[in-house]
């Protein structure tokens, strides 16, 4: 029986933040004036952004990057927030500044995310980084992190991106389209299916290169799967996948599990951001200094 | 033999042109303050470029659009160029500013693209606009022309769009990728090829609609094509598609022509852009009078 080799993201995501965390200390060593510093803003007390601000804090520490958390009240005013995040942006000890999403339903996310200065939208969600992310012959100042860190997954383990055909799973701004676009990029054949697709089991088949952001636990099969395919499980339902982790991993080549695949990847994807925003600035401001 | 029915997309730019016609004439008489207006910036004299911007002098004018053409030598600077287009934004009296591709090689054309006002994007090649037209729940101030004509004779045609296999050939920025996300919006399920794809015939296969904008005369043979699939051209090589029509109009169900398929349409839908751009800014001024 061949059993997929497991891709370990805690591991990666260990080695990828060793090696920012000395860059950062190199850095520091060398200009004075490097200081990286990301800016949290949380609105309201949810369960789940509590963890994940406290995972990106202590992460960031970890790196040697300086944390600022601004949390407000759930009543705060969409007007309100997009000042703060003004604030933000015109505050030049901040390199990154990150809206822990969801924000509550009476403010509109899209005029907080438009808010953004472009240039330290850590997390790439802005419309300037989306629109520069589709762009042929264009990059984005930021990749989102998730999909950053499915590529990043795909490269550490040596798989092949070019000229595969891949199927992904979800078309969220966040997750599913931007990894479309990504693996486009990276001149693999991709199919970009959701909740309308019909056949979902015949397209997954023809995947070389799987990757699946639904939501739903276990919700694809092992017999959906191409034998020898590579499956990246994005979904994080409580401690389950969006894929069959016991059927999957006996037909694929490689499979990330859930916990422990692509999400500590994603937080060190947001370190990684923070940093070459950081550097970027610092760059800057001694180009101007020369001149 | 089934032979395919013909997409005239000659009779439909006219029906639609016929309309739009109809709409200024009657806003025109309603409205004093009524005037669409387009700018066309052209640089140099290519021989193409030439015959493209005098079909949509020809078109805008038959439909009461005014038009107004700012030509400038192959030796302008992209400063110069980007000061021109500056200017277009500031003028009241213009609805669409449209800079028609491609500019000499000295001039970087992402920076002139983006000097242009999202609002006048009548082309909607700009960043913030191609960024909201791939966001989830969000759409652009204006949609790209030839993308936007390839749904409208979908839709002219009765075809449905929804919960179909979609194959799109090409991913330029301004045909293959927003053709793409446009049918993803519609709940297609998209497979989005290129000049990397490997075994394009057999993707080409399971396309129940099939786009293709890759500027390859005849490329694609009829026996690459699932038998009753709808078939969009766009290619224009001289009098060529990139399907080769004679052996495609033996199995598919539907296709274009060319020429007299998608090109008719692109430049209704550019009048169609301009026009709503005007519409727009006659109401915003109007609600400036009132409130
Ligand atoms: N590991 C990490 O770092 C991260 C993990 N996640 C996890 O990834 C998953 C997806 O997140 P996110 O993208 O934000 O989710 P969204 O809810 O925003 O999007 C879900 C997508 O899945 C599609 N979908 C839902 N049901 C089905 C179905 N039965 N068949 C096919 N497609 C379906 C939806 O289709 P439609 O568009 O038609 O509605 C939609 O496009 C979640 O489990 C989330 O917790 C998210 C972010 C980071
Ligand atoms: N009717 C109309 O209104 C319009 C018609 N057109 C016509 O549409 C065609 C495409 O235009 P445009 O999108 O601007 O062209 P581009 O040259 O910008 O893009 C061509 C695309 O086709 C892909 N491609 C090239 N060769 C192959 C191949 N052998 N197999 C698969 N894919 C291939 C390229 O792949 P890769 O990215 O890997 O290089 C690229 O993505 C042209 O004929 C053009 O004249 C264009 C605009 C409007």
């Amino acid at each position: 029986k061949n059993a997929a080799k497991i891709i370990d993201g805690k591991v990666i995501a260990k080695s990828i933040r060793e090696k920012i965390s000395d860059e950062v200390y190199q850095l520091k060593r060398k200009y004075l004036s490097f200081k990286p510093r990301l800016a949290i803003v949380q609105v309201g007390n949810r369960e789940d952004s509590v963890a994940y601000v406290k995972q990106k804090e202590q992460a960031a520490r970890e790196a040697g990057i300086d944390f600022i958390l601004q949390k407000r009240d759930e009543s705060i005013t969409a007007n309100e927030l997009s000042k703060l995040v003004r604030e933000l942006n015109q505050d030049p000890s901040i390199h990154g500044v990150l809206v822990q999403l969801p924000l509550p339903e009476h403010i509109d996310e899209r005029c907080v995310i438009e808010s953004i200065d472009p240039k330290k939208d850590v997390d790439g969600f802005h419309t300037n980084n989306i629109g520069r992310l589709v762009k042929r012959h264009d990059d984005p100042i930021f990749l989102p992190c998730t999909p950053k860190a499915i590529i990043e997954l795909l490269d550490q383990t040596g798989i092949n991106i070019s000229r595969k055909r891949a199927v992904v799973v979800g078309r969220s701004d966040i997750v599913g389209f931007p990894t479309f676009t990504l693996l486009l990029k990276r001149n693999s054949t991709v199919t970009l299916c959701h909740s309308m697709t019909a056949n979902l089991p015949e397209i997954v088949k023809t995947a070389e290169i799987l990757v699946v952001a639904i939501g739903k636990a276990e919700f694809i099969k092992g017999d959906w799967i191409n034998p020898g395919a590579v499956v990246i499980d994005v979904g994080t339902n409580a401690i389950k996948g969006d894929v069959e982790f016991s059927s999957a991993s006996a037909v694929a080549s490689y499979i990330t599990p859930v916990p422990g695949g692509v999400a500590p990847v994603t937080v060190a994807m947001l370190l990684k951001n923070t940093v070459e925003s950081a550097k970027r600035f610092l760059k800057e401001s001694n180009e101007r200094k020369i001149s």
